[in-house]
């Protein structure tokens, strides 16, 4: 909490609540998710998540999150890809990145859409299901290959799988793919989901949200790092390696990526659920029995060495493996987890609508005092 | 001001600040601009709105935003469209929205570009250099004409001009724009501000930034109705009608459009600096002359009806006859304000980067309590 009252002075000094960064300010309401840090809980409208992971589907929790209703057979593929989009992401370099492709795309795509005020249940359906057709589409192009054209019969996560790769994924790999989208979906005021709603307070409409807070998820203080856990997990190579070269990592006071949290103080809800999904698998990726295995060795090490208060597993630590295991490229993950987001962004921007108030804050002026210009 | 704390209860409520909306709360610091509603002065860096209208170019004022120094002499023209960004202005339909158009532009651009952290006020001047020559590429596109490529030698709003008509605006019309530009560019902690700082501070790029800030200001209740000034105007005709129109209006309960601000208190310094500019014109356009003419006559109509508080002109009532003048039509105004607010934009971005936070809020929960999934 770093909301201060300055100091009244004679000379009329500013009185208002002065908070950077507004940790602690309860900038709106939401019915959409509970985060609970201290306790390491996470709910969607009262469901949890890993109750949500173990029987819901991506289609069903993206459903819930825009209706409020819990329909475990709510179906959702992924959407066609209009020209003016493929035009301009075949336009781009292929070196662009992922997320400025995404943004763009999805920027292109609401110039063709009619999106009057104010914005629906169906306009966040058609965006959350064109976005993982788009990003499929500038996967392939930029290794030169065609687009696929959605297959309405898969699930969404199927149909991004297999417009990226050209063919049908397993059951497993669908599922811990699906599994990571269910916990990506929605994580309440973070900065972009916050970016999502400023932009829809002014009455604009959904597609600016979204590209917005692709926008703001593209920082790494947002969406964090996970290759970073892949680039880990890869120097250990082994299970049996792991604990030696965890045990240097730490003796050098390095960081390890995928434990520890900026809200959780216990352990993640959402790596916990991961985690379920992947021991229940008959047959893992590699990537995923990897990450198993080095967690546990790695709990136990952090438990030796902060006995007072171990780092517990977070998020990234089963995300990055996930997608590996389905063979996605590391560049590829910000704008993955972007596609997963969709659902909850989207489902803030109907919220923020349904009873809308501009978000507009005031600002502590520390410059110069009025001057003359020189002459 | 709206913050308040929630009563502690047994239950362990929240006691959080909870400021829906965030007004009154200072959400960060500025050094570019102070607003002062209450006496209708704005000042760019402790320097007055009308003294930099009065002796400044848009050109100075954007590198004053960007670098603190005043330099008179600086200069600022239009930049070029990458081949990309044309492609995809190509493919957009010609009905689409100008915002929507300069958004897509935009982010196309960001993905040609590289955008390293932190940003720089060299980037800050591409971007705001290259937008004017998008937005002009797409006006002429979507009426079949080919785009034009920009005249080094020209200012930046004379290249705007020249790029969207094919020729070089007269002296007259060139200082009007840029004394709209100029006044436009800057303005504290508003909505699109807000945004563009909010994706900075997750260390997010530039273009990231003012993507989301052009979605952001594209909302009516930001970008406001400039065009309805000019409908109102256009009601009116003549100066000679427009009292007896303006007293109709006022008898039926209409708003007029271009009077009141949420800030401004007292009248708009921007509203006064355009207008002292119109009044200089040796030869006003006939929207300008139309204005200032029904300008008084509103003002003392306004004051007849609320002697206590009447309400005082605000920016509007002169950007829209100002655009209009130059030959800009209605449906490009919002993204021409854009255009403008780059400068800002930018400056602010660059001014977050310097010393960032992460600005993430917390959110009041009030949806569904725990529960278990229906069977």
């Amino acid at each position: 909490m770093t909301t201060s009252t300055s100091a009244a002075s004679p000379s009329g000094a500013d009185e208002r609540p002065y908070s950077p960064g507004l940790e602690g300010v309860l900038a709106g309401e939401t019915a959409l998710s509970k985060v609970d840090g201290a306790n390491g809980r996470l709910v969607y409208r009262g469901y949890r998540i890993g109750d949500l992971v173990e029987r819901g589907t991506y289609a069903a929790v993206a459903n819930l999150l825009w209706t409020g209703d819990w329909d475990p057979a709510a179906r959702l593929a992924t959407g066609p890809v209009p020209d003016v989009v493929l035009t301009t992401l075949r336009a781009l370099p292929t070196t662009a990145k992922p997320m400025d492709a995404l943004r763009t795309a999805v920027s292109a795509w609401g110039a063709t859409q009619t999106l009057d005020w104010p914005p629906t249940a169906e306009q966040a359906r058609a965006l959350t299901a064109f976005s993982p057709s788009a990003l499929a589409a500038f996967a392939r192009i930029r290794e030169g290959k065609d687009p696929i054209e959605p297959d309405p019969s898969l699930s969404l996560v199927e149909g991004f799988l297999y417009q990226l790769k050209g063919e049908k994924p397993d059951a497993a790999t669908a599922r811990a793919l699906d599994a990571y989208f269910i916990v990506g979906a929605e994580h309440g005021f973070n900065a972009s989901t916050f970016t999502a709603r400023v932009i829809t307070s002014t009455k604009s409409d959904i597609v600016s949200a979204v590209a917005g807070a692709i926008g703001t998820m593209k920082g790494p203080l947002h969406g964090g790092a996970p290759s970073e856990v892949v680039d880990q997990l890869a120097k250990m190579g082994t299970v049996e390696h792991a604990e030696e070269w965890l045990r240097g990592a730490l003796d050098r006071g390095e960081r390890l990526m995928g434990f520890g949290h900026r809200v959780y103080r216990a352990y993640d809800p959402r790596a916990a659920a991961l985690r379920k999904v992947a021991e229940g698998m008959e047959h893992k990726p590699e990537w995923l029995e990897l990450a198993i295995q080095v967690e546990d060795v790695a709990l136990r090490l952090l438990a030796e060495r902060h006995p007072d208060r171990p780092l517990k597993t977070n998020v990234e630590f089963y995300a990055a493996p996930v997608l590996m295991g389905v063979g996605l490229s590391p560049d590829l993950f910000p704008a993955t987890f972007s596609l997963a987001r969709d659902a909850g962004w989207t489902a803030h921007v109907l919220e923020q609508a349904a009873s809308n108030r501009l978000i507009r804050p005031d600002v502590k002026y520390v410059g110069e005092e009025e001057r003359d210009l020189p002459a």
